[in-house]
């Protein structure tokens, strides 16, 4: 089978990392003989911005819409704003391209200790799906009175029925597909009273037909605090586009750090491409230096394989990470080694072709 | 001196600590000779409601207005939807007495483990400032097209120059009298493009009046993980309504849990009555039980102190309940003891007495 990938390395580290989930598409090809990867990879980043005032050509969608997935390492520098960068580049991506699941396995992987005391792998190893088109991100909003003590901003939080509905849906058939078959969305209904609301109506309606899954709504607040007490008891969360933002930093941490998560974009129609990416942003403090942690990114590529039908080389990837992981000599400083990116992304290369 | 103080206990496990806290009130008075507490106790909570269909009675909040102080237990019942409860209760008394300071200490206890393995009483000790009357509780928005597949809710998050700027200007205030004067602003500027550029505006405006204050911005979900992975390098954080009540819930867990954490919703000006409460809810699960943790509730009359002017008697609370701890023979079920509520709060009570 023939895939064709655009591949997006960014900023920062974002190019550190993306070379090594390159060399592991090329590991994938060699190890199945029956899968080939043709990859473009497009310099569409903070420096194409300084140079063209736009983060992609004009015609930088229609160009990833032909392929089969896009790859994307990390975007942002200082001298970009974010809110540029990421409208400009991630955020039409996402949307354009219907990916309208933001899909973050929280696992801890085997030879990782989590930073929280009593947690073991069997406590840590949940999934939370979130909302990536509107909501919290809509874009809608602006200022009033300007230069003036009255002046203010203001945002608007979309939440749609259609968007919303087919979220919830997708977490309720993932939740249904599990041992646990456990949901918990996460809200803020009573802080946040017009949005929440339509969100947990929602979430009621759809577990009405799921009466196999055991459905809990938490605040936001409340839900990041059991991320730390009782991790354990998590299956399946849900959220919205900022709460699951923020819920997949803190499940990074608490399994080992953001150097660990990957991070699907997905359209389950498959209508368009998909997008797969670590958690993990730009690090300027640290690009340049070679020593950032390619796993995430790496485990991208399991995520991709997994999404395009070959969840048995997913478990391939994962799994060599863990057996590097468990022999721990070769290890990135944010893993309390001293390895540079290459020579971990070759340890976990070179145990693809042995497990 | 004499303090009038209206106390609402309202549901669930709020009465329960609330009756420790009153006895706090008392204990303060007999150690201190100089000062006179005067307690109104009223029973505005969802029982109220469901009887009058109404949280408090109309002229609820004048009669507040004259109290100098208010202390607040737990509001919220099933039977009640949370924004009902909210809204007619706890967020119009933040607005209305314009308590638009919400304080709250993450301290880890001597005595109490963290949940995080490698951090210790010297890595947990700091304090995060919440704006606590407009932001992304704005009470601003609705519906369109209800009932059909075009369904939508909209909410405004509204930031305006004057509401962010006073809770900024408190926290580099704040972080000015420290030792490590450093604070740490929560943004999410690269998602939410219109409201969170403008905060950032606003913390780099009032950083610049400030120049002895190490400041950092950085986006929520990052700043979850760092209060993960380096809650040693936070001193003062600030954040807007959604997010400072996400980090502090947060926060709490991992200084041992919802069970051990303040809050103080304060006028600086003190044109009006400030409110101390736990952070916590009112625990619908374990209510009636009498084995909820009373420490947020007392320590909360130790923030009172220290905003009426009487930070020793805070000293004197929380190095009462860190010797109670200390001790560890005496635990309610959250920190891993059998302990009933009461003697908990009789045991803090009996120390103070003797430190
Ligand atoms: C009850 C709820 C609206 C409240 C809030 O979010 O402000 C609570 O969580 C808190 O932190 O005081
Ligand atoms: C870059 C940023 C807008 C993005 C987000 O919040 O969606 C990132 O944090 C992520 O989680 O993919």
């Amino acid at each position: 089978q023939h895939f064709s990938i655009a591949a997006i390395p960014g900023d920062g580290i974002g190019p550190e990392v993306m070379k090594e989930g390159l060399k592991t598409l090329r590991k994938i090809e060699e190890l199945h003989g029956g899968i080939r990867f043709s990859i473009d990879v497009f310099d569409w980043n903070c420096h194409y911005y300084l140079k063209h005032h736009r983060m992609m050509p004009e015609n930088g969608l229609d160009t990833l819409r032909d392929y089969d997935v896009i790859l994307l390492g990390a975007i942002g520098t200082p001298e970009v704003p974010d809110h540029v960068s990421v409208w400009e580049l991630i955020l039409p991506i996402r949307r354009t391209f219907q990916q309208y699941i933001n899909l973050r396995p929280i696992k801890l992987l085997k030879g990782l200790e989590s930073p929280l005391r009593y947690k073991n792998h069997s406590d840590l190893d949940f999934i939370v799906v979130r909302e990536n088109t509107e909501g919290e991100y809509s874009n809608m909003g602006g200022r009033l009175h300007e230069n003036t003590p009255y002046e203010m901003a203001v945002q608007n939080n979309v939440f749609t029925r259609y968007g919303t509905e087919r979220v919830i849906n997708y977490a309720f058939q993932l939740a249904e597909k599990r041992k646990a078959k456990r949901l918990t969305a996460a809200t803020k209904s009573n802080g946040i009273n017009h949005s929440m609301p339509f969100w947990d109506e929602i979430v009621k309606e759809v577990s009405r037909q799921h009466p196999s899954v055991q459905t809990d709504i938490y605040h936001i607040d409340a839900l990041a605090a059991y991320f730390i007490t009782r991790p354990e008891q998590l299956d399946v969360v849900v959220g919205s586009n900022l709460f699951g933002d923020i819920l997949t930093d803190l499940g990074a941490a608490i399994v080992g750090g953001l150097g660990m998560a990957p991070s699907g974009n997905i359209n389950p129609e498959k209508a368009f491409p998909s997008m797969f990416e670590p958690i993990h942003g730009s690090a300027p403090d640290i690009a340049g230096k070679g020593i950032a942690n390619p796993i995430a990114q790496i485990w991208s590529i399991g995520l991709m394989m997994e999404h395009l039908g070959f969840e048995e080389m997913n478990h391939l990837v994962v799994s060599s990470i863990e057996e590097v992981l468990i022999e721990g000599t070769i290890r990135t400083p944010d893993l309390g080694g001293k390895n540079k990116t290459f020579e971990l992304g070759d340890a976990i290369h070179k145990k693809m072709q042995e497990v």
